[in-house]
This record gives C-alpha cells, sequence and structure tokens, in this order.
C-alpha cells in the first residue's frame, strides 16, 4: 500500500536517499507507543502539513486505515506499510532480532535501509528500535558503539546528553566516539560550527572523574573538538556544554533521576499549594505559567532522540510519546536526514582514526 | 581551652566514647564553610539549646572567640579547640594529609580519635574530611572502602544514597558493602527493622545495568538484607526503597543532577510566573507554598552526610550550609553516636564476610 520510491542502495556504509529531492520521508513506527496507533497518526499528520513531509505509517494495515479514517485523513503524504507482528515494551533486543522481523520497527527500518524512506521514528520499545538498527543499518565504518543523544531543557535553550542507555559499561575510547558525534548533532541542532562539548565528571577539575573519564578527558583535550573540560551534574541544566558526554548506564541515570526529580517537584508543588486557602485561591492564576513549565521539563514533549552511529537516521521516542511529540520527532528526524548527519559522523570518525594512527608528535 | 573528657580508647576498631553518659559531645569544624564560623557557631548555639549537646567549635580561638562575642553566646555547653590552620575547599586530600594535620578538621576528628569528642561535623572540604577521618580513625575492621550515605526527600519522606562520592571506581563487593552500611544507617535513620536496600540501576529487572550492577544484584539477593532489586532514578525520588546503592561516580553526578533540576525549575517557575500578569499578582499568596518546597528540595537543610565505614561518626555537611542545616548535622550525628551505629556496621559487615567464607550449600 505503501508507494514509497525503491532506489536500492549498494553503497557500502553510506545510506541510500530517497530519490525525490522536494520532500523528505519519515518511516514511522506507528504501533509501538504505549497509547496505540492514535497519537502517532495525529503527530504524522500534523508534520505532514506543518513541514510538508511524507510519512510512512507502518504496522497493521487495518488497523492504521480504520483510525485514519477514524481520524478524517485524507492527506495524500501519508501512507501505510503492513507490517503483521508488533514488538511489546517488555520484549528483549534479542527476542526482537530472532522472532520479530515482521515487526513494524523492523519493517520501519527496512525502508530506510531500501532508500523507501529518509529516517526511521519509533515511539516503542528502545531496545527494538537499537537492534533493528544495528542488523538492518549497520554500525557506521569506524563506530564501536552506537549512542542514543536525548536533549534536555537548559537555561539557556538545550543541551544534548549522550550516551542515555544504549551502552552500559563504555571504555575512553567509547567516550570519545560519542563527543564526535554528539558534536556533529549539536553543529546541526544549535547551528552552531563549534558546538562547546563537555565530559560528565564529578568535578571541574581536570584530575576529577573515575578510571575512564579521566582517560578520555585526555583524549578529548588533544582533540578538535571545542572541548569545554569536566561538566559536574548540576551544570548540565545550566547550559555551560551544548553537548554533554557520558556512558549509558550514567547517562541513563542522569536522565531518568531528573524526571524524578522534576515529577517529585510538581508534585510536592500541588500540594503545597492545594494545602493553603491563599495557595488554591492563587491557582487558577499560576495554572498556565505551570503548564507552560512543565512542558518545558516534560522531555516527552521534546521530540525523542537519535541513535548516533548507524548507517541512517533512527529517531528513538518515549513510549508514552503524545502527538505533538511524535510530530517533533519527525520534524527533528526530517532535519537529520536533509544534513546527513549520519554521513558527516561518518567522515569525523573515520578522520579521528586516521588521527589516531598518525605518529605522535615528540614533546618538547 | 575545651574542656572535653579526655578518656583514650586504646580497643582497637571500636572507637572511644566520651564517659559522661548525661550528654554527647560533638566536634564540629568551625572553621571550613563557605560562609565562615558565624552559621557554625549560631548552629551549634541552637543545637546545644534544643537537643542539650555539647559543642566543641574547633578552629582559630580568637576568630571563634569573638564571633561567639559577637553572637553573644554564653551557653557553657559550647566550648572552644584551637586548631591554627584552615584547609580550603581547594586543597588536595593529599595535601591534607601531608601539610594540614594542625586544621580544624584535622583536629576536630582527632578529638573523636581520643575520646574527647563522640562526633565530628563538619562544613568544609569533603576531601579533607574523608581523609581526616580515614587517617585518624581508620577504615572499620573489614571494610574495604567507606562511603558518604546522604539522605534525599522523596514523596513519602527521606531516602538513604550511598555512596556519593567517596569512591569513584566500584567492585560488586564494595556495592554490597556499601548496602550493608547503608541498611544499619536506614534502621537508625527511619526506625525500621528491615530498611528496604534498592539497587540503582536503568531498569527494574533483575537483568538490566552494568557489569558491576549485575553482580552486585547477585551477591545482594543471597544477602540477609531486605532487598527489593533494581530502582530505576526516576524512583530514587518516589520512595520505593529506603536505602538506595550506587557506586560514588554516578551517586556524586545523580545528586548533583537532582540539584541541577531543581534549580532549574525554581528559575524557570519564576520566569514563568513573573511573565504574567496574573502570575504576578497570585505570587503572594504562594510564596510561601515555594518557600516550603525550596525547604523540602533543598539539601543544604538537611543536614550532612555521614561518612560511614569508619571507626566513628564523621558528619559531611555542605560548604554553603545554613546555621539550620549545621543544627540538623548535630543532631543526626548525635543520634548517629548514641545509637552506635559504627559499631552496629562492623559487627555486620564482621558477620557477612564469615558468611561469606562458610561452604556454599549445595544446591538441589
Amino acid at each position: 500500500m505503501t508507494n514509497a520510491s525503491s532506489v536500492a542502495a549498494d553503497q557500502p556504509n553510506l545510506q541510500a536517499r530517497v530519490t525525490t529531492p522536494s520532500r523528505m520521508k519519515i518511516a514511522l513506527d506507528a504501533m509501538g507507543g504505549d497509547h496505540g496507533p492514535a497519537p502517532c497518526i495525529e503527530g504524522a499528520l500534523s508534520a505532514a502539513q506543518d513541514f510538508d513531509v511524507d510519512v510512512v505509517l507502518v504496522g497493521d494495515e487495518k488497523v492504521l486505515a480504520d483510525e485514519c479514517r477514524r481520524l478524517g485523513s485524507t492527506d495524500p503524504r501519508l501512507s501505510i506499510k503492513h507490517a503483521p507482528q508488533v514488538v511489546e515494551m517488555h520484549e528483549s533486543p534479542a527476542t526482537v532480532a530472532r522472532k520479530k522481523r515482521d515487526s513494524s520497527i523492523w519493517i520501519a527500518t527496512e525502508l530506510v535501509k531500501n532508500g523507501e524512506a529518509d529516517a526511521v521514528v519509533s515511539p516503542g520499545n528502545t531496545g527494538a528500535s537499537m537492534v533493528a538498527s544495528f542488523f538492518v543499518l549497520g554500525l557506521t565504518k569506524g563506530v564501536e558503539r552506537p549512542a542514543i543523544a536525548t536533549s534536555l531543557p537548559t537555561l539557556t535553550g538545550e543541551a544534548i546528553l549522550l550516551d542515555v542507555g544504549a551502552n552500559v559499561d563504555c571504555t575512553a575510547q567509547h567516550l570519545t566516539q560519542f563527543a564526535i558525534m554528539g558534536n556533529e548533532y549539536g553543529k546541526h541542532l544549535f547551528r552552531k560550527p563549534n558546538p562547546r562539548v563537555g565530559l560528565l565528571s564529578i568535578g571541574e577539575e581536570d584530575s576529577k572523574g573515575n578510571e575512564v573519564t579521566k582517560e578520555a578527558f585526555k583524549i578529548l583535550k588533544g582533540s578538535a573538538l571545542n572541548f569545554v573540560g569536566n561538566v559536574e551534574g548540576r551544570d548540565v541544566y545550566s547550559g555551560n556544554a551544548d553537548v554533554v558526554v557520558c556512558d549509558g548506564f550514567i547517562g541513563n541515570v542522569a536522565l531518568k533521576i531528573s524526571e524524578g526529580v522534576a515529577e517529585t517537584i510538581k508534585k510536592l508543588l500541588f500540594k503545597e499549594i492545594s494545602g493553603s486557602l491563599l495557595g488554591r485561591l492563587a491557582y487558577p492564576l499560576i495554572a498556565s505559567p505551570l503548564r507552560n513549565l512543565k512542558r518545558r521539563i516534560d522531555y516527552a514533549e521534546f521530540g525523542g532522540a537519535p541513535l548516533l552511529g548507524v548507517n541512517g537516521i533512527t529517531m528513538i521516542c518515549h513510549g508514552r510519546s503524545s502527538a505533538k511529540a511524535i510530530k517533533n520527532a519527525i520534524r527533528r528526524a526530517k532535519g537529520l536526514a536533509e544534513s546527513r548527519v549520519d554521513e558527516l559522523i561518518q567522515r569525523d570518525i573515520e578522520e579521528s582514526l586516521a588521527q589516531s594512527r598518525l605518529p605522535e608528535e615528540p614533546s618538547t
């Protein structure tokens, strides 16, 4: 049922692109989210209209067609690609790789591999997105580990944090590659030629950190990146760095701790306000600023985190993504595909590997 | 100038206690905080009055005596012990151990070692507190690494997080010992016979984590602790566990990320509120609930984090501790000394080591 063009790519390591230059095409895993296909289709429709993008909804053809009808969608930029299987949230990446190659996430990723889409967006099981990208698209040449790069709100705008969960045990070399990949994403996202790259650590001084970060610090200090040194946890949100690098265990803890704190503050604030008569009287007056604040800190609204270091654009969204989050993720995926960030990463990684093979200059 | 009693302790590994059973005596490093001795002396005075505790102010005799006079303190429960040196915030633990053995933190710790005080409280350089405790008091028999155990506000009360910075590279065995130590602190703090002990990880499932946490999970599951399994970052603040265990790098990042999020939300909230006319009108009505909230989440108010695993009670406070935070830290230090938590930890660690030396039961 899809009418995606199908130019196959045989170039090794460089992803094929859809030939129609006029409009980017995004493959959306429309079955994976916690709230079913409705927010996906609503988000896709809104993205198609606002960003003039084609969206291939991947999933159960009947379910998706019914839902499109229910939502009154007749936009020709939306199409459907049938996928008979769905990956559930609890399924392990190994199960997905073995038994779910007809799932919506797998087939959506194959559309990118086959040049029938420019990027894949999924609000489903993160492990499934990763394993599909790993097997179907493959790792970028030279990249040892891919990384999930989320963006966080700061006092001054946004910052990128990576890795937030793809790799739990990392070496200094992995962190260095994350910095190179995050730098390319940062250049694209912030329209800055030299984003400030920091290393998440437990003190600003050069000597602070654990064994891995201390070694990574030395490598990054000698790199061509705009390395601003160690960044402490409290400074991630102050905007002192555009790109903050850490291993996936720490990044995931940091991200979820942040959600926990924001949620706790919200609940305590409501409790405090509703516990006082004046607070209750004031509530209608501050409801709107509070809603704005919630939107600002709720990362489900932010529109997905790319998996960097694979041959193509993969955007992973929160399972409970709203239509707005899906729309934002499509917008971001489109931008990454247009900028060919995956190819720029490949170039940078190759350059860095070539550099590391050069004989060291004698120290004077 | 101190009149602390001076019963020396020659018992190996068990800290001497002040003989006067009637009143606990706390040695306070009154020079180390960011705001000078004033908040220390105010906090000490208030603690002496409210908790009937003796406090030995350790630091420059003249400075402290002048400050006491300025504050009009004549409470006989406060005394001064002269220490000619001060450790600055930037000084490394190695420098402190080599060159600052006449500093307020070192001499305050010696008072505990010599039985002239029951606990030491310091709002100074954390590394200096650790190194002084390590050299002067010594590690508890059987403990491989000490741990700093902070407490965090949760939706239902408080939770203990350890380690938050004493050890950046930990083995599964270290994490297991942190769990044992945190359990004893939790029993004391929450008055619970079996606090729920969790392991900070990136998913609730048993299989989630990095190499070290996965190994620690297995050991903890087989232990006598009330182990509730993995705790995700977002659940630290929901109160699903009383004691949450992690390595000091991750714990420190988690703590500082939390501060960063809270600070950012506060600033964004004020911005949102002051940006709307209704918000500004409502502000006087919600100022008091906001202040309560701030107090609830500001860990400087919470009163210090003990260094567990040394022969004595050492309480480390934030450098920018207020008088109220110092007072709370003294109260908490007094409680830990009364409960002899350090000795209970020694007993538990010895039992766990004995247990691990037993031949394993054959699996059936």
